[in-house]
């Protein structure tokens, strides 16, 4: 088996060619891919069963083998959705300023690739051909190391994906698995900064944090939200119960899920025995302050701070009653993870305060914070959603797999 | 002395706070700054004076003492610059685009200052003022660790800074010097992820380094600049001269001079005599490959794998003869730092291919490598040069010093 570093050089001379693909022949690629996932998607779940087996024969959860497991419609989703990369606009090559500078000189900001991508995941086989697609519209090349449980859908996936690059005159290696799941090579990988320009995790919170811990190369922290909405005094009444419940509802392991509700003291004994309902009909656990136990009564376990902190991705909400808008911001800048926050209000000068005193990916005014996606936000497909401010912040669609150069022309300058 | 900790939590909430101040305050703070530096000047140089002397008693090298020396002149070119930074755009607040989507959410893409900056440097004090007057302006908290030789010096400009915040309603320790100098407490500011939004080290290779290995703040890489020039067939050749020239020896020390020159063969002949004279009259010290050597005659030592990896920041200069622009890319491709490039050329289609194919933060025609810089580039001042891909590359001004929030405006939406 070659070595990480074998496999690095050979990712970078991939990135260096596929740097200057024009956009036709990376989107014949993918359309190639597209088909051949279909086409052979009887391999594709013979590979998977293998990987499904064996995780139930170690006793896997329930929704891990859910996360694992491929059928004939995920197979078809996945190429649905590589189809849908290939009508994204190319970033590659986009003029984004520039000047002629008084001696002359025209610089001009032009959008590159990153060069080679690192992303570590977990055993969701979706997310390799998924992250492999969306590097290779953006011209990066990619080392993808997932989940040693999805080892053999992976193979299957990227032995199709990297058949059809080279049948489209691409180099193949501009996509990598690494076959090799050690927590070893794993380690290396993070600090092969020769090789990898930027590491990408997509995972829970213990996967991201030992990216983060580990890591020499460049990363981008993604995806852990604990969000937080805020129903003002002069919320409607029915748009927060709407709100909340679609929030916390409506798919609650996601990271825009909402995890703690925060209540202005003025509406709380209005509007929590209104909300109630809509989280009993889940059989939401409510982890309450003092006063939302009195109002709500039994049933409210005690919050403690780590509550607070908790991204639960669970039927379980925090909720706190708070003095006002101001004491809900300082709530937030204190527990927050800033992925996405929201008010509910009536009132104009309360959300124009919250939108400005909230630093976070994506802050709402009446409306679920379940829309932080790179598909609701209209910028396609997302490779995650960052939680860190360095580079971006929010979803990651194809411009921000992106870097930046300058091009200066010349005719003999000198500084002087 | 505060913990580390509660300096992170003082600049935490002073970030806060200063992200919402308006230009106009940020600006008269800056100009109350700029006004007491000059006014004290007395007191500066008494606080450098004794850094100098602990120096030279420390036996440091004549450069060393160069660059931690204030004078009154150095003093005025501070408080000039931050009179500039004033007439600099404030890039907070800016709207970067947005949409309104199909379900009648308006996304607004916005940007907000980083937040924390933590900047690691050495010891020349004008950074100190620098940074810390960049950082104010794109609304950004900041710990300042400078090299402890400057450290009365440091101590005595930001005392200064702080009071002119304070005396402008803002919070002083939106900018906060780390009195501690030891390489413990800087490797605890490296990690400390929160309380610090982004790291800066600002410095040799060895500094940048350091911070790399041992951060888990997100970092930005800056300065390393392994500089080449490829001298084309078709290049003037009083062109390629006077730009190799201004390239290597107007300012070696810095990061954007020239470090490896590359000659294409069929004009290796011709170039190489004509250009001898201008670096000779540097005594630039030549290290070639078998050709150069062959062409030039005695004199020159023979260039090693390692010279061609080397900044030297020095009258050092390495040549290597190619057979063309194929080996003059691909020769930058393994040994550059991404820094800055150049070709020197008459043929449009190898200046094309070189600017397309070279990657690196700033890729030249027919101009010296010299002019990536803030100032020349139009930025205004700069905080560094960034040589990684995440983030930005190149020239970093205010603009640099900022991520993006998204503000989304609904009316009661919910994710179906």
């Amino acid at each position: 088996m070659a070595t990480l570093v074998e496999l690095g050089q050979r990712a970078k001379l991939a990135a260096a060619q596929l740097m200057t693909a024009p956009t036709g022949q990376k989107n014949k690629a993918l359309a190639a891919i597209a088909e051949s996932l279909l086409a052979n998607t009887a391999a594709i779940l013979k590979a998977n069963a293998l990987d499904v087996e064996a995780a139930r024969r170690a006793g896997s959860k329930e929704a891990f083998i859910e996360r694992l497991t491929l059928t004939e419609s995920r197979v078809k989703a996945i190429s649905a959705g590589i189809r849908e990369i290939i009508q994204l606009e190319d970033p590659v090559g986009k003029i984004e300023g520039g000047s002629t500078r008084p001696n002359g000189l025209k610089i001009v900001k032009v959008r590159v690739p990153l060069g080679v991508l690192g992303i570590i995941y977990e055993s969701r086989p979706n997310v390799t051909a998924d992250a492999a697609a969306l590097c290779l519209k953006s011209g990066n090349a990619v080392i993808l190391r997932g989940g040693p449980e999805a080892l053999n859908s992976n193979i299957c996936l990227i032995g199709l994906m990297r058949e059809a690059l080279e049948q489209n005159g691409l180099n193949k290696d501009c996509c990598i698995l690494l076959e090799d799941t050690s927590l070893e090579t794993a380690r290396e990988m993070m600090r092969l900064n020769d090789y990898i320009d930027v590491l990408i995790p997509r995972g829970g919170a213990g996967l991201i944090k030992a990216v983060i811990e580990n890591a020499t190369v460049p990363c981008i922290e993604t995806g852990l939200g604990n969000c937080h909405i805020f129903i003002d005094k002069s919320a409607d009444l029915a748009q927060a119960v709407s709100i909340t419940d679609n929030a916390k509802n409506s798919r609650p392991s996601v990271c825009n899920a909402l995890e703690t509700l925060l209540v202005h003291r003025g509406i709380a004994e209005a509007f929590l025995p209104k909300v109630k309902p809509a989280l009993d009909a889940f059989k939401v656990e409510l982890r309450g302050c003092h006063l939302t136990m009195e109002i709500l009564g039994p049933g409210v376990l005690p919050a403690s701070d780590e509550d607070y902190f908790t991204e639960f991705n669970d039927y379980i909400l925090a909720v706190k009653v708070v003095g006002g808008l101001d004491e809900a911001i300082a709530h937030i800048r204190h527990y927050s993870s800033k992925h996405s926050e929201g008010i509910v209000t009536g009132d104009y000068a309360a959300a124009e305060k919250f939108v400005n005193n909230v630093d976070a990916a994506a802050v709402y005014v009446n409306a679920s914070t379940r829309f932080t996606d790179g598909g609701e936000f209209g910028m396609g497909a997302e490779i995650g959603i960052s939680t860190q401010k360095l580079h971006t912040r929010g979803p990651m669609g194809l411009q921000e797999l992106t870097s930046n150069k300058y091009i200066v022309y010349g005719n003999g300058q000198i500084r002087v």
